[in-house]
């Protein structure tokens, strides 16, 4: 087996670190239908039937069912209080909740769900009431707008009132610390920058979660953007301290730094490792400092920053490119198809320049040095062998695959002058061939490279399109996944399991108010 | 609606005469298999595969189950420790458990039960795990010996492993206090005693409950007889206090005895009135006070026996005899085609014999005096019209039906001399068309009143017959139903809905230790 490695006093000072939740009583609006609708994002729509508050009108017998809408995206704990009716309650209730933070989750049947990661992560209970009247809070946290209650059984003799119902949220964000954005901007700037701050809010809990419905876990390629995010609204910067020291404190096998990390029962790193994501270490460090100036932190985590380096030098072949292969070694993309070589290589030389300004930083010369040693072979090495004249992009693995992620990453890592970048990102956008992106995760690291190469009112564009579609597509918190050419994309085999509030969709924000206000 | 009589003091009487609940913690002793075999009782046997020490060295994976055997029947809360093994647990885990008193209960999908009680009283739940390592509690209480598990869902990357799994059983009874049978008592009969105190002991919560599986209820009916083996056993006789006080302190329209209460969220008598029902606080108080001399309980509660006697004879028309009706008026006895005139007629003269004992007692001469009266009516009235002496049998209802229940509470009411009593009871014996007896609770009362008319033997003969039998059917507690002919008897469309563990079941104690032994 993998030897962990871990430092205790680390992940002590990250536990000391903990966040206090906030917690806010919120009701349902309205009772709603979830109707199939051809027309409507992923074929379901959302039927108002009536206000919340004629629920405790409404006699429920067994069969029967309400569906419930809380009017936004929800991370909470729900309590549903209930009454008999008719008579006494004179065997159990049995009721089935489903929670949705899409229609569809409460319009299809989770029965005929076929993805092949767990449908374990579908949130419904069954949930048994021995005594009426009475008042139920599941223990279980989830992440919804919508719930589904079905009365699967009461007895002959009696029905049920829902007589009060809400959901006790929770976030480590606080919500007032947001400063204002200027008055002049535009509507749909400010609606994009609302629902990409309640995305974050919704995904920071004891840790910067990915999604608070799935996976619920501290992943880096996250937390990097999250923080940035961060930085820019809530300033909950020790929660950004804390995650750091916990991907420092349980590290992988060597050293490496995880792809992702569970909090509970305590934490330790899965086994996941992977390429970009232990690199991710450097610039999420480097970030935080430029963001705090806290360079106690710098110093002390330095090690491990550097000794990321150390690892993903390793991967290089005998001509200074990362060796490619078929197994999932580095994350990208959610693309299929997507060769990560040349990204693989793009975000070592990216990683790199952070580890060099962080040497410089803490003034450590030799550090430096060695640094800009390699990142020089490995940018030589990007463009002679990864660089294809005649195409004129990067090329990618033994088939030499043109991908977006590819030449998208080699702008990040500015291993050409900006009017290169430019006129390759514009080359880009006129290839129909090159392997697209399907996640706003890989749309964000384009609209960065777009700013980065000067290109900055295209990059408002990409995100009022790319964003700015979600929200017309309904969205109250920004999605894991979304395909403006197909609607039900998922990774997974089933859309009902895509997380529809995901950290990595949440950099609106950092580009409106630091870019575009 | 029906106004209720509350008398708030005595309600606080009884909350403050709550037992304390003893724990005992119990593991599972083997893992089995429920197996279809015609031959076992209701077609189940239960075969072992292995010890349940080998548990924690299987590995479940998504689709395995297991079943546990407690080795003994069991009220309370389960509690589960489980690993992930293989990889970590990256998705919730979802298991299945069902809880069963008997093998049919985990032998049969609970998905085809069609009986007319809520399938709400079949034990399963479907939990769902977001941590493992994790520890699970269940809140719920259950009555179960058996213990199915099935793991519904994990991910691809894990499996999970039992680590520890036991039951904290709960009862307000003090095992410690039951005297020991004497030594030359026969096995069969020790066996016999065993089960029955094993039965009253897990019907003992915070009130004497009917069963532990259902309905979790304080009945009466079942608390006359609870009672009665108490006094012989384990004494907790404020527990019959405070279930005295709470059927005194919470009553229907006119100050009826209500047939049940509930005890959660506070105290309350369910719509439920029964005649016999209503009368049987008489002599439960009665009884309370022959066995404590508690004086002052008995002059608190005598004007609610004395109202009893009242409502009581309401009902008697111009003959003297009781109303009948096709309603649920009366109980008795499970049986449906059984007339309930004759035996309510018998079980008010009874009743009122309790309640002349107590006025007596008393020194209420007019009282006494009042209701000897109305006793001597009543027998008449019941020589006069419900005797057939051309059959030689009490008759009941217009239809003129002989049934053992008519029979029985008859002798029980001591309405002839013992001589005639004993000479009913063995033509009854080979009468083979009388309405039977389907209950423990019925077959109880035959043998008290075979008892009471010197048939001692035949008594004892009835017990091993019908609780014997039981026992060689597998009976680790005795029935709420046994019908030695029919053994999948059910009123309620469905044996997996029966009570297994049931307070109405457990008297053979009381006739062992006060007549056998």
């Amino acid at each position: 087996m993998n030897e962990k490695v871990i430092n205790n006093a680390w992940l002590e000072k990250a536990q000391r670190l903990m966040p206090e939740l906030h917690q806010q009583k919120v009701y349902p609006e309205h009772i709603v239908s979830a109707v199939p609708d051809a027309s409507a994002f992923q074929g379901w729509r959302i039927e108002p039937l009536g206000l919340a508050e004629q629920l405790s009108d409404q006699v429920l017998c067994k069969g029967d069912s309400v569906t419930l809408d809380f009017g936004e995206h929800l991370v909470g704990y729900l309590t549903l209080s209930l009454l008999n009716e008719r008579s006494n309650a004179d065997a159990p209730l049995r009721l089935k909740l489903t929670f949705g933070e899409m229609p569809c989750e409460v319009g299809e049947d989770f029965a005929e769900y076929s993805g092949w990661l767990s449908r374990s992560w579908l949130q419904d209970e069954i949930v048994n009431m021995d005594v009426l009247p009475g008042t139920l809070t599941l223990d279980r946290r989830y992440a919804f707008r919508y719930l589904k209650i079905e009365v699967v059984e009461t007895s002959i003799r009696y029905d049920i009132r829902i007589n009060d119902i809400y959901c006790m949220t929770v976030t480590s964000a606080d919500i007032g610390a947001v400063p204002q954005l200027p008055e002049d901007i535009d509507t749909e700037l400010l609606e994009i920058d609302r629902v990409s701050v309640k995305t974050l809010r919704d995904c920071m809990q004891m840790v910067f979660e990915d999604g608070p419905k799935r996976d619920r876990r501290l992943w880096i390629g996250d937390l990097r953007l999250q923080a940035l995010v961060n930085y820019e609204t809530f300033g909950c910067n020790d929660l950004v301290k804390r995650c750091l020291y916990l991907f420092a404190g349980t590290r992988l096998e060597g050293g490496q730094v995880g792809a992702c990390l569970y909090e509970q029962p305590e934490p330790y790193v899965d086994d996941i490792y992977l390429y970009d994501y232990a690199l991710f270490f450097i610039a999420t460090l480097w970030d935080y400092f430029e963001a705090t100036k806290d360079r106690e932190t710098l110093e002390e985590l330095w090690p491990v920053a550097r000794e990321q380096i150390e690892i993903g030098l390793k991967r290089l072949d005998e001509r200074g490119i990362v060796r490619d292969d078929d197994t999932w070694y580095c994350f990208l993309d959610w693309h299929e198809e997507l060769n990560k070589q040349a990204g693989a290589q793009a975000v070592l030389i990216y990683s790199m320049k952070r580890g060099r300004s962080i040497a410089k930083e803490l003034e450590l010369p030799e550090s430096e040095q060695w640094i800009n040693a390699h990142i020089k072979d490995a940018e030589q090495a990007a463009h002679t062998y990864l660089w294809d004249g005649e195409k004129g992009f990067f090329v990618s693995g033994e088939k030499r695959q043109v991908s977006w992620a590819s030449q998208v990453w080699m702008v990040l890592a500015e291993i050409m002058d900006a009017p290169a970048s430019r006129q390759l990102l514009d080359r880009l956008m006129s290839n129909e061939e090159a392997i697209g992106m399907t996640t706003p995760y890989m749309v964000h690291h384009y609209v960065d490279a777009l700013i980065m190469c000067g290109e900055e009112e295209k990059a408002l564009e990409q995100i009022r399109r790319y964003w700015g579609g979600m929200l017309k597509d309904g969205a109250d918190t920004f999605w894991e996944l979304y395909d403006p050419d197909d609607k039900t994309y998922s990774p997974y085999g089933s859309n009902l399991v895509n997380s529809y509030c995901h950290a990595w969709s949440c950099t609106p924000s950092y580009f409106i108010r630091r870019n575009f206000s």
